[in-house]
């Protein structure tokens, strides 16, 4: 599953083969033998580093909502019309999800049995919360549409970008991010301006 | 978890029960024992009914299909213009996941480990393509934005659609269908019309 030779091994690239175990497996169905045998290093190695499964959890969630969380104290995210402010954020949203793929994905499926489960959820509604301010901003502003109930909208908003993490593969030698950028600005041009021509 | 007494069990009432159970348990971690226990019944009461938890996957599965592959087959889907097609699609596929609710969440949840999952996944790329054919033709007929990749909005209209079964939940008391209106009017107005006003 992975070249690394062990005596390279950090703490970086075990997170990185465990974060991928955890997305195949489902964080509850995986083990510490199963994260042994995929990084090629032995348990004890393994505590060498972390304390068990879920600090590797934790770690990883924690990368994905480091990511999002800056993109709130951005300076277009702070400043401006509203919804200029939520375009922004959507934006660097789909970003941060294409950048951190797999830790954004274990995020998201995060169900809640432990409790670094449930400090994650808990920290990912506070994310969602903060942006539904914002979206609550920009209809009172006038500047989102009357006739659709807003809790909603936002609600499909976030169905739409999270779904990136099921069906976005990167492109292969898409290094140079038009990849990323053609994904970021379809998600806001349908998201705001809408799939039709002629308006 | 059921209050149905075992001299009333149908099929139906063991198909509502054993979709409630997979969509908990997940499939793969439902047992025989764990449907029986749901059910109130025996083992050999359900293999009474069914060959076993397969069929009743298939059963479920194809409740969730027939639904939405009639949809493609209604009047406003198969003439007109392909943009109201897809339009009108979209509302009735929002309609169906509202009215098949926990049936459609078992469908976008199967993995593929089983003969019937494969099949069922394959069912669900068929469907998927005659959507992204109709999104095709739109784009062709210069109906929709020329400015996105039209493969990445389809994805993004179908992740927004299917988002619904993660955070979907009806109305107690919401048995006029003003609920399930609601939705399916603003996924199609922020689909193909956006969010943002003044266009």
């Amino acid at each position: 599953m992975t070249s690394t030779r062990r005596d390279t091994y950090t703490p970086e690239t075990l997170l990185s083969v465990a974060v991928q175990v955890f997305n195949e497996r489902g964080y509850d169905g995986t083990s510490m033998e199963h994260l042994s045998k995929a990084a090629g290093i032995s348990k004890s190695s393994i505590y060498h580093h972390v304390t068990g499964k879920e600090e590797l959890l934790r770690r990883a969630v924690s990368r994905a909502l480091d990511g999002l969380f800056a993109v709130l104290d951005e300076g277009p995210a702070t400043r401006g019309r509203a919804v200029e402010r939520v375009e922004y954020v959507t934006r660097r949203t789909v970003e941060v999800l294409v950048d951190e793929l797999p830790y954004v994905t274990l995020l998201l499926r995060v169900r809640g049995n432990t409790r670094t489960e449930r400090w994650a959820l808990e920290r990912r509604r506070e994310f969602d919360h903060r942006v539904a301010d914002l979206m609550k901003a920009a209809a009172a502003d006038g500047d989102l549409r009357s006739d659709m109930d807003i809790k909603i909208a936002t609600r499909l908003l976030f169905g739409m970008v999270n779904s990136l993490v099921e069906w976005y593969r990167p492109q292969p030698g898409g290094g140079d991010g038009a990849d990323r950028r053609q994904v970021a600005d379809t998600v806001v041009r349908l998201a705001f301006d809408g799939l039709r021509t002629g308006h």
